[in-house]
């Protein structure tokens, strides 16, 4: 089982330097850098230029930044003022230009990629990662770093170039010119588990605005939870660039409309009103007022009619944004797709193909750019060449200010390392429930809650709720309040019915911090709303719980629409997601051992409406194995039958079994709880629990009987469902589908 | 293979009897009833009023529909007349409150549903079917009838209290009283699959309004296309019922934005207020302002703010509604969930579950209701029992003037026949292209917009398009424009990034007529966005065609996010729905063959980015049969070793066939195109494609290899793709995931 929580915990805590550019594409740390009581900063500290003479000086015009901001204003103001004579306009523009043709050139040179936005948004990314934003290039993972994603990311050499110019060492000039090539650390879309600097993974379009909202409700409640009047120690921005085509999907109305209700003053969000999506002008699909709609969300609204050369303009609106602290805004920024291109710009011909040799010159010439095809110019580089420094010292001031507050402060600083770090407390495990065969027959979404709460006490980042289903998924938590604009330090989440945003949102709380563990849950059968977030969960490692109640046709009268059939099995061919069906209440504090100790692989807990008794042999150790014998009455490894179940099957195997016996067979019953779990064991236990030579099995699941091929084998028999539910109570149903200990009974006779 | 198109044919057009409410479960006819050239009225066409003599008399203040209106004044006017004096306000309160008890009763009964909505909302629901809707109750299926959609369909025993006293024949008192039990004919979500009368199937939240937007959309097309100066043979209205819950999901605003961008003034939405859901008050969680969201969308708005009794401001919003054309209207109407109920209304109890006997008695108190339950007071039933004699003038006025525009326009009527009846032309599947092996090599996706440009010349009610992918799917048609406000004529629709949308509005296409076919398109990887829709158009029996092309790791640069990898067998997994993967021309149309033929059942078609060869061996005939032999040089059934394989790696099976003949091997190749419909084939057809006594057989398939162990055995070997995908050209990835002929040989050698 690879399990990740107890690797590099020596390493948790040393400072800077986790992070290592060389290593293959997990190169994301499991666990980042903390300061260790004050005693373990990194040299990489050493470049701080806080002694700087102008260390109290602010920002100039270029800079919107408040001066009064304790965050971040002396260290960079320090650098700034050595370079303030050389930030031109002129500069900025050339500056501009090279995110530009830096964008172009690795497009043309791969002959495959999405020009147009970074040509029309790099003025905003400059802006962004030249002027705005705080961060360390050296440290990807600097924990009060702002945030930024690009939702819109076909657009990824924007973001690319950007990073590169920084000075992160995930993106060297090499990886540039490696874009969308195999290996490489420039994917055709931003990938978090490939290129440090990737908060998120974004492409699909609208997760990633959804995964602003995440990252912003992360700092607003961790921020609320730690942050004393002397000391803010969480204090950062969440910026997200979207397009035409984030702002039509469903999903980003979901996420800004919570957004908008939970006042998320930090979050601040660029639309790149662009007028092109790839079936042409927007006018053809496109016309609502998304101002007007995003006041009607409650946000704030700017509109930025000059996004190609309006320079001041944006800056003005990033200052007005961080003005405004009750709610988030949107500031709509007018550009031009493929800005510069003398015959694609404003086209769908730029947004996704290689503007070509030809068109590449034109541009050339008309963004009057002589240089050689991913070429940096000398003063740009020296321009971007302060973020290193500066980076460093915005984090070595901020390390500076943890020890202070681990001072003053230590429960919360300890609390808020173990946030930060992803370090699990020692023994949490002794927090989950156990069972025994008397204890009451219970529904294990019930089972559910007293997990949930048990590891609330012990799990300083587990927050999370429901898709307006929270008593019927049993999700809440009852020694904390709901999270809400007035309250955010309290964790449990309303996200009212937006599964999908929901999805998206603990995609981007789980990869704000590695120590935040977010649950989220709706009934099983609507993942279907939230597949695509769920997808991206697995794909970008964020280990997000999805707690599915009501899994089954066990849920009665709410009819086809309401009961899961195909979702086990499309679940069980995700990569890289757990897909967990527990039986009763040790196998549901079994689930969540398995989720927590997850933390880059999300896990599905399916949950029963229904109650369950407590079976003999279930185990929370065993589950962890995903299959397992739970009773057997055959010896030499050799019963004349297996009989599979998972969840709320398992019971009626076993009863079955039970019936066999009398009749004087040898029966063994296996829980195969995790598909995904028992597939990683040695050969020898599967061996032990599915010998080869016993080809008489049968499995049970009210599910569809696809994919149980591979355990029953040729030989055996899948009892299940393969036929959409139907609408009356349960017990019918189940009698009528045929999913009964007679079915089994008959099964094995006939074998 | 169930194929339904010429099923039926005969009874097509015979008249208004082809609904047969004691039928089984599918009880929706295949062909919607149709006059036949003015010969063919049935006897119910005597129940017509037309000769009254209040023949020309307007409707009274009731009635808000407009005089002005051809379609339906003079027959419901005449009805109207008879029974005005006794349509008194306490009636119209009687009328209510017996709606309010039938749900209140049916839930009770049942011990389970949902009782808070129908007591809300039951103001609405009886103007709507008692004073504004045309229909005719002995003929759900009549053409041109106002469709009613409840989006927030677990209020349905709304629409079956309705139904009931409107007169249909598919939900009689016993079916009230079976709410919820097996086999009933009112199943806890309103399933149009079971009772004639509900639309579409809702439940699922969102998915009703964007249904809606669909029967909406096929409207407003029909009329554009058939309506002329004088005779309006398209002209109903949609009703759709919406309440906070379906709100706040993502794909209620990518339908609205849609429907506000194309302008379908006859969709008029009534948004259920009534501030709470099932977490609470909606102020936890939904405190957007919905009404400027709308205007936002393009739509008109409306607030009525006492939906509990302000009759006369519901209907007046209604007539407001009507008079603006050119926009949806959306109605805000203000309830009280659960009225009624002293002790649970305007609380989230009253939402899910039944009031209890208690509570029963002290609404029955409050409301002033003495009655038993399930009763319908005498002057209740008398009033509604107009509407069977109305609903079927209703229907023989629109089939007189169907005659009338049959004389006139003959080809317009026989192509609306089609669209209405379902029928599909004869010998359109000779329109279908094919290829030999000679033809050039293709991408599937480009052979897929051969077969649809050449099916929209011969089938009428073809009509569809992309989410902003039309020029990467392919499925521009080419001989029409675009449907769009001022050109709703046009066949190709645009419907932006909106997958989920798309999904929902043309399954409300497909259930507006037989005869429409709407086709939708984005990426196969997208279909997460929409599964929830899709799985709509597989229990709803919405014969959707679901072009889906990039469908494999095939598609190279833009890597993982957009790289299907689990897709194919989730949808394989799913029940009713046709999952078809072609390798080449002739079975891209084969598989439209079957996508056009399976009204019932919708198809997913994917399809490649990249070119492949004319295989040798493929048909479209073969196809029907899901999986067939396309190459053998064995003898007796009997090969050394049989390669399947889907799509685009049916070459890579067919490569290595060639290479292991020549090493003296005799080798099967199987195309395993649809596995549902191989499923389906005869024990013997199975034998002879996959006999039992040959147990080499190896699969491949750029896909997850969960689910092939059915046909590859337990002795076989399955090669796939059991991880998520990656960025680079495509040709790479397929050698570094081994889907390659050298993979194939080794494993060939060794079984």
């Amino acid at each position: 089982m690879a399990v990740s929580s107890s690797v590099n915990a020596a390493r948790a805590l040393v400072g800077l330097a986790v992070y290592d550019h060389g290593s293959s594409s997990n190169a994301r740390p499991d666990r980042i850098a903390l300061p260790a009581g004050g005693s373990a900063l990194s040299s990489h500290a050493t470049w701080s230029l806080t002694s700087s003479p102008c260390f109290q000086q602010c920002a100039s015009r270029r800079r919107p930044k408040p001066c009064s901001s304790r965050r971040a204003a002396p260290a960079r103001a320090a650098a700034v003022e050595t370079l303030e004579a050389a930030a031109t306009d002129a500069l900025v523009e050339k500056s501009v230009n090279t995110i530009r043709f830096l964008a172009i050139d690795a497009v043309e040179k791969a002959n495959s990629g999405h020009p147009g936005l970074p040509m029309g948004c790099a003025p905003m990314g400059h802006i962004l990662y030249d002027e705005v934003m705080n961060y360390n290039p050296k440290n990807p993972y600097w924990f009060n770093r702002d945030r930024f994603v690009l939702s819109a990311g076909h657009g990824c050499m924007l973001q690319y170039a950007l990073l590169h110019l920084a000075g992160y060492d995930s993106v060297k000039m090499e990886d540039l010119k490696q874009f969308r090539q195999w290996g490489s650390k420039t994917p055709g879309h931003p990938e978090n588990f490939e290129t440090p600097g990737i908060e998120v993974t974004t492409g699909p379009l609208g997760q990633g605005v959804a995964n602003a909202v995440g990252l912003a409700l992360a700092e607003r409640h961790l921020a609320a939870r730690f942050n004393k009047p002397d000391n803010e120690i969480v204090d950062h921005y969440t910026y997200v660039m979207l397009g035409d085509g984030c702002q039509m999907e469903g999903i980003a109305n979901e996420a800004c409309s919570l957004a908008g209700h939970w006042g998320l003053g930090k979050l601040i969000a660029f639309y790149d009103d662009n007028h092109i999506s790839i079936d042409g002008d927007t006018e053809i699909a496109f016309t609502e007022d998304v101002i007007d709609r995003f006041e009607a969300l409650g946000w704030h609204t700017i509109w930025v009619k000059n996004g190609n050369t309006g320079y001041d303009d944006i800056r003005a609106a990033i200052k007005e944004a961080k003005a405004v602290k009750d709610k988030p805004t949107l500031i709509k920024v007018t550009t031009t797709i493929g800005y510069g291109s003398p015959n694609k710009a404003n086209t769908y011909s730029v947004h996704g193909s290689a503007l070509g040799a030809k068109e590449v010159d034109a541009t050339r010439q008309s963004l009057e750019w002589p240089y050689e095809p991913f070429y940096v110019p000398e003063d740009v580089k020296s321009h971007w060449s302060r973020h290193v420094p500066e980076g460093a010292a915005l984090e070595a001031e901020w390390n500076a200010r943890f020890v202070e507050y681990e001072e003053k402060y230590k429960e919360d600083a300890a609390e808020l390392k173990a946030v930060i770090s992803g370090e699990l407390p020692a023994g949490w495990e002794k927090a989950l429930p156990r069972y025994t065969p008397e204890s009451p027959a219970d529904a294990t979404r019930n089972l559910s809650q007293q997990n949930l709460n048990a590891l609330a006490k012990v799990l300083p980042g587990l927050l999370g709720g429901s898709a307006d289903l929270a008593s019927s998924n049993m999700t809440l938590l009852k020694m904390f309040g709901n999270f809400q604009k007035g309250t955010p330090e309290e964790r449990n989440v309303r996200f009212g019915v937006r599964e999908h945003g929901m999805g998206a949102i603990c995609n981007g709380i789980a990869l704000h911090s590695p120590g935040l563990l977010p649950y989220c849950a709706t009934f099983f059968v609507f993942t279907d709303y939230m597949r695509a977030a769920m997808r991206i969960s697995a794909l970008s490692e964020a280990g997000v719980i999805y707690v599915m109640t009501h899994d089954s046709i066990g849920l009665g009268e709410d009819g086809p629409t309401h009961q899961p059939i195909e979702h086990l099995i499309s679940f069980r061919a995700m990569p890289n997601i757990l897909m967990l069906r527990p039986a009763d209440g040790n196998e549901t504090a079994g689930a969540y051992k398995v989720a927590v100790l997850n933390r880059k692989r999300p896990s599905v807990l399916a949950l029963s409406r229904q109650k369950l008794p407590q079976l003999p042999g279930t185990s929370i150790e065993d589950v962890e194995k995903g299959g397992y014998t739970i009773s057997d009455n055959s010896t030499g490894n050799k019963p004349d039958v297996i009989l599979i179940g998972t969840g709320s099957e398992l019971e009626i195997a076993a009863k079955a079994a039970d019936e066999l016996r009398k009749e004087g067979k040898t029966v063994r019953v296996v829980s195969l709880v995790c598909w995904e779990l028992f597939d990683e064991q040695a050969d020898e236990y599967k061996e032990s629990v599915f010998p080869a030579a016993v080809t008489a099995r049968i499995s049970i699941e009210a599910g569809v009987t696809l994919g149980w091929e591979k355990y029953v084998g040729s030989k055996g028999k899948a009892i299940g469902i393969d036929r959409f539910g139907a609408s009356a109570p349960a017990g019918r149903i189940y009698k009528e589908f045929g999913i009964t200990a007679e079915s089994i009974i008959a099964a094995a006779k006939s074998l």
